[in-house]
């Protein structure tokens, strides 16, 4: 990101109003690590919390971004953004780094080449689905990160097969997003084209093993 | 790739003795595509043959390039390749411009991001295995082509789960090589470790298929 204007979010104070502050499954969207903190204390009941953040927030509040990675338990970030707040090159190190600060679960978003997920005991790479039309990009990282939470909210649990489907669901919903502009693509997303690009998917990255 | 010195390449005139002149595959790396052109015509019987190329050729001598390209079964490239071969940005695109040229399989690396396969009917994709130690990326894509073409050899066919899993055995045999400079890693590589890292990239894209 070369440029960050926060507009309206710069004086953003969120209410909660219940049930929306029992829910068992939270996202944390970008924006102020403060804004994050105080989602996370409106709560009422511990639910599973997934954030994002960015460059702007982890050169600019790196205190902050701290505690709330450290209450967070799957952090969604680039691959830029996962060697900034890490330190780290290599992927697979800056994964780790970031889990040792307290997550169960980093998810690394690649844009067109897909994303990486790094859980307790393994790593899981999902390829995004090649398009034909590829208008714009905003909201996919975002996509990716609902359609996500959503299909783990509906399992009730963050386990490794879960997590897995999660992050094909996700590739899944992002897809759309970025075939228009705004939420035009995935406003008219009908539950037959959401089954065939699963199914697109499985069948881009499906071998026979190779018996040696 | 910034800047090409031929050095020895400059003049060199490929001898082709029996009975490598009758290998039912063939592999012309990347270099001068009227070297490539000999060593085609020196071939006494029709090899299924695979080609790399790079910007050098692409640019200095593109009508060469094409006569290569229409006498070859397997294209491999990287993105950028791909995407000055057909002055296509989409990959889709790029794939399906280079197959109208002749190849029936297009093969685009992406270096960390794996390779894409590009055949009748279908794509695969195929991630780069997640490596602590990348130490230096040169001959990472003359080992996948290596990888590919043994596999393809053994098998004796380029039918389209052949392609697959010799996708997946270049992926694998590429992955030793940039965990060292030279061939030091590759040159004491075993059949062991091997199948450790087929079972590793079979386990980083497995996952069940979501019932909606």
């Amino acid at each position: 990101t070369e440029d960050t204007q926060l507009g309206v979010f710069a004086e953003f104070d969120p209410k909660i109003p219940g049930p929306y502050n029992e829910v068992p499954f939270l996202f944390l969207g970008n924006i102020h690590p403060q804004l994050q903190l105080d989602v996370l204390d409106k709560m009422t009941k511990k639910p599973i919390v997934a954030a994002d953040t960015m460059n702007f927030w982890i050169t600019g509040t790196p205190d902050l971004l701290r505690q709330v990675i450290a209450r967070v338990d799957l952090m969604l970030v680039n691959d830029a953004e996962a060697q900034m707040i890490s330190g780290k090159t290599n992927l697979l190190d800056a994964a780790d780094a970031i889990r040792a600060m307290g997550p169960k679960v980093v998810v690394i978003k690649k844009g067109s080449h897909g994303a990486m997920l790094f859980f307790e005991g393994g790593i899981f790479v999902v390829p995004a689905i090649p398009l034909r039309t590829a208008k714009d990009p905003t909201g996919a990282g975002d996509t990716f990160a609902g359609g996500m939470m959503g299909y783990l909210a509906r399992q009730g649990n963050i386990e490794a097969e879960t997590l897995k489907q999660a992050a094909v669901a996700g590739t899944v919903m992002a897809s759309f997003t970025v075939e228009d502009f705004s939420l035009n693509r995935l406003g008219s997303v009908g539950k037959g084209e959401i089954a065939e690009r699963m199914e697109q998917l499985r069948a881009l990255s499906a071998f026979t093993p190779i018996q040696l």
